[in-house]
């Protein structure tokens, strides 16, 4: 199992240093710790476990030192930055953990510039050494590069030139949607095997400075400096403790459940599909900001969501087999809307609150980034209210059960604050021909009783009593007898109407063209540029273009 | 070689009736005649041949029959309207003839879509029998769809759950972004073979309106007649004669020449490079309306592009291992400029010129659509002026001489009349981190020479003489050299800055996911779906979810 716990006395790869509003965040990859046997972290490559602690850092920048304004992300190692992504890691990864290592590191990638956007961090890569590919990848995810300028410091994606695969965790697209480099220069830069340094760099729009070694420590700190003196003061905050993830597994026949506080996840291999539960807070959740500071990440929010985050992680690495996961909600309506309300009311003054909300966000965006199906099942019981419900319009289908008692409801949180990877609302996304209902419904936020939900387009499949048990079984069987790898392209493409942004255009454009190329022979078979790399005879490619 | 000429009186599944204002496009495929031996076209199947007649339909009744206002599309066959992709036909092609089939297609599909939006055509899908799959996705090209309500009359997608592949032609990304059918309705849709009838059709917004058998034909006729009773007269309208494109092919040793009067197109195998030239006007062309319908199909603007379409059709087809292409014009460059002031002055009245400038606008998006590189070569002789910069703003990179006389110009074009697939201009695409010098130099439309053209940034490489066939050799060396896949996706992904369309996510997004599909045992392994339909064996998944 993939452990995605961790903590900086824990780090092997990464130190975080925090001084007030000044973060600093230290990449010195330990070679001799991949995350699986069998090749080295040289020249700090990066891996899962590199990520994994990336991942964690920025979580607890946000989370336990909220007084930080500026992260400086910066290598140890003298003279090198970072080469990316290790290429015996790739070469010797099967194709679905190829895919699902370049989503998750996509998504810290995202969560870097969730933490620019949502809570007003600035990022500052001090690009100290050579930079490249996903090294590169992690530099443009920050709001400012500096890079030192020297003969050796050089910025670049040598993937399609020496590996015949893309800078998929997001380069292509950065470098013209976010940077806005002139197309012309990002296509001779993605083809430089060497990349480019110092002031040409900077006139290509691929970093924001380029200093003089001599000057190079002192500019960035001065930098940093700078922004962190600008702005609100952040000194009052103290943050919250981001306790560990808990979580029980355990397997019986043909069955696996991972069982947390608030989440239960339970895997049948010989259904290929998941029953995922939410459960409503229980008693004593916060209403005030001070009980939210109080609570910590024990409160529901942080809790359930942090252990969906943990469920859906597991589900991508450790269940490939899975097409289908089954929402099922437990518990009180009225708690979560009511936990909804307190925090939504809270986030207009406080922090924490404001933290929480962008959380959520990230952890629904995680979960239409998945490539499972997803049914929610409104039935007797469930708690399909505020959050909950915007689960289920976050996946395929919504089944509800037409008796009395079964209801739904729309919540604060659904009125725009937690937008999807595309930026439109859920009720945007759902209602494209209505602009008009998703409007009203986000405004108005009813609670409703199935059939009405139904009346009003919430629910795609109103069912009898009577016929409740046969349409689900039937359902799970029919989705699981697809093929997976079709419906991961029909469900990439339904989600998502509406005009692209950056973000989706990474997972929908640029990561598809990506898992095109990961299966092709000229990447990944015998000859393949990806097997040659390293290697003395060099790659052989059928040169037919498609 | 394939030939895209051709001519109603030799359409083999395809019939044009034209009576006024009124066109009528039936379908009637005859099974004996597919396009390759192998397989039979039952049920109004199509594969390319078809395809090519309905590409050459669509560009009659602009160009010949520009009075007409209405375009009934239907079938001849009584209770079958079109069984969509022929399935023998994608089972035994090529993965890049799947993939340029497809990418045919969809272009197809757009140049209906075109002619609502750029010639007020309006396209009704007559909708009298059964309509699966790319029979579907040419239904919702159409801006209105009539379905017949009987008991067989379905419209559907079963692409998913029988073939385990996509509705690739747009159908996907045309459900949710341009019909804006509820994204959970169209998951349902998109996985149920049988499809949707009637009524519930109507109200899943999948059709416009569903009619009894017994009012069909009245129904659809009346709306036709509706339609061309508004809107502006144009039964004063001239059309022109659409003649045939000539070319001239001829090989010598590893060199493939196709020549026609203003284009040749040159393959060299072993380099895996070819040569396209482009030959600005000749005397004697249109400055007036009247002259550009004296002139007809001969007037340089209609001939040159035409032929260019021709040559990339070719180029995609017939010559795949060509990596680069390299983008030459010769003759002068006022000419070109001159042609493209008069085109642009009498589109402001005249249809004829307007419908060229739509023509050419689609040219040049099936040339940035193409999978090969397109570099331009800006050297002596050359006429990059107007039209032919626009070419070069097209492709991925542009080399110019850095010597006296060496000059290119931005004409009237480039201001806004030839968007690309996702709706901006090439300079706005070219400059997303200036968008006051795209708009600038659309304004201005300066004439510059190449040194003064680089100060613009309208320029990749600025090449001194004595460098100059070095680094041309060098360029196409190192280009032809790299892995065609990572090529490909890394153009997809660098072309299209800015934001997404429904156009420009069915070849970013869909087409991709598309290609990934194709390529995957689960389709097209000896025991995949799309292999395996029609077999008594079913489908052999390999169950991972990536």
């Amino acid at each position: 199992m993939i452990e995605f716990n961790t903590h900086p006395d824990r780090y092997r790869h990464w130190t975080l240093r925090v001084e007030g509003p000044l973060a600093r965040l230290e990449l010195r990859v330990d070679p001799e710790h991949p995350f699986r046997a069998g090749y080295e972290l040289k020249l700090n490559s990066y891996d899962l476990g590199v990520d994994i602690e990336l991942a964690d850092a920025v979580n607890r920048v946000r989370f336990e030192h909220p007084q930080v304004k500026v992260v400086v992300v910066t290598s140890a190692i003298d003279r090198v930055f970072c080469a990316g992504a290790n290429i015996g890691m790739l070469a010797a990864s099967t194709h679905p953990f190829k895919v699902n290592f370049c989503k998750f590191t996509n998504e810290t990638r995202l969560s870097i510039e969730d933490a620019s956007r949502s809570a007003g961090l600035r990022f500052l890569a001090a690009v100290n050494g050579p930079c490249a590919g996903g090294g590169y990848e992690l530099a443009i995810a920050c709001d400012e590069i500096h890079l030192v300028d020297d003969n050796s410091s050089a910025v670049s994606l040598p993937e399609v030139a020496l590996l015949g695969v893309l800078p998929g965790t997001g380069g292509l697209t950065r470098l013209v949607d976010k940077r806005k480099v002139r197309r012309d220069l990002a296509d001779v830069f993605s083809t430089l095997a060497e990349g480019v340094r110092g002031k040409k760099a900077k006139k290509w729009r691929l970093v924001d400075a380029s200093w003089a070694r001599s000057q190079f420590g002192d500019k960035v700190a001065q930098r940093a400096k700078e922004i962190a003196a600008s702005g609100e003061d952040r000194s009052g905050r103290r943050g919250i403790a981001w306790t560990p993830v808990e979580r029980k597994v355990t397997q019986e026949g043909s069955t696996t459940t991972y069982a947390y506080r608030f989440v239960e996840l339970t895997i049948e291999t010989e259904t290929r599909a998941a029953t995922l539960t939410m459960r409503a807070p229980d008693a004593g959740q916060p209403r005030t900001a001070a009980e939210f500071h109080r609570a910590g990440a024990e409160a529901w929010f942080i809790r359930a969501f942090r252990e969906l985050d943990d469920a859906l992680c597991q589900l991508r690495f450790e269940h490939e087999d899975v097409s289908l996961v089954l929402l099922h909600t437990r518990g009180s309506i009225d708690a979560v809307l009511a936990a909804e309300a307190a925090l939504v009311e809270c986030a207009r003054s406080d922090w924490l609150a404001r933290e929480i909300v962008a959380l959520v966000a990230r952890v629904l965006r995680r979960y239409e980034l998945t490539a499972r199906s997803f049914f929610a099942v409104v039935d007797k019981g469930s708690a399909f209210g505020g959050v909950f419900f915007e689960l289920a319009l976050a996946g395929d289908r919504i089944y509800a059960l037409d008796v009395d008692g079964v209801e739904i409801a729309i919540g604060p949180l659904s009125n725009g604050l937690l937008p999807m990877t595309h930026g439109l609302t859920r009720l945007q996304s759902r209602f494209l021909a209505e602009p008009e209902r998703a409007a009203r419904l986000a405004a108005e936020q009813p609670r409703l009783r199935a059939a009405d939900a139904d009346g009003e387009g919430l629910v795609t499949f109103l069912v009898e009593d009577v016929d409740w048990e046969d349409d689900l079984r039937i359902a799970v069987e029919e989705r699981a007898s697809l093929s997976p790898d079709a419906l991961t392209g029909m469900e990439a493409s339904l989600r998502f109407g509406g005009a692209e942004t950056c973000d989706s255009k990474i997972f929908g454009r640029l990561s598809a063209w990506q898992n095109w190329i990961f299966t092709r022979p000229n990447a990944t078979g015998e000859r393949g540029a990806l097997v040659s790399y390293g290697k003395p005879e060099s790659a052989s490619f059928d040169w037919r273009r498609t």
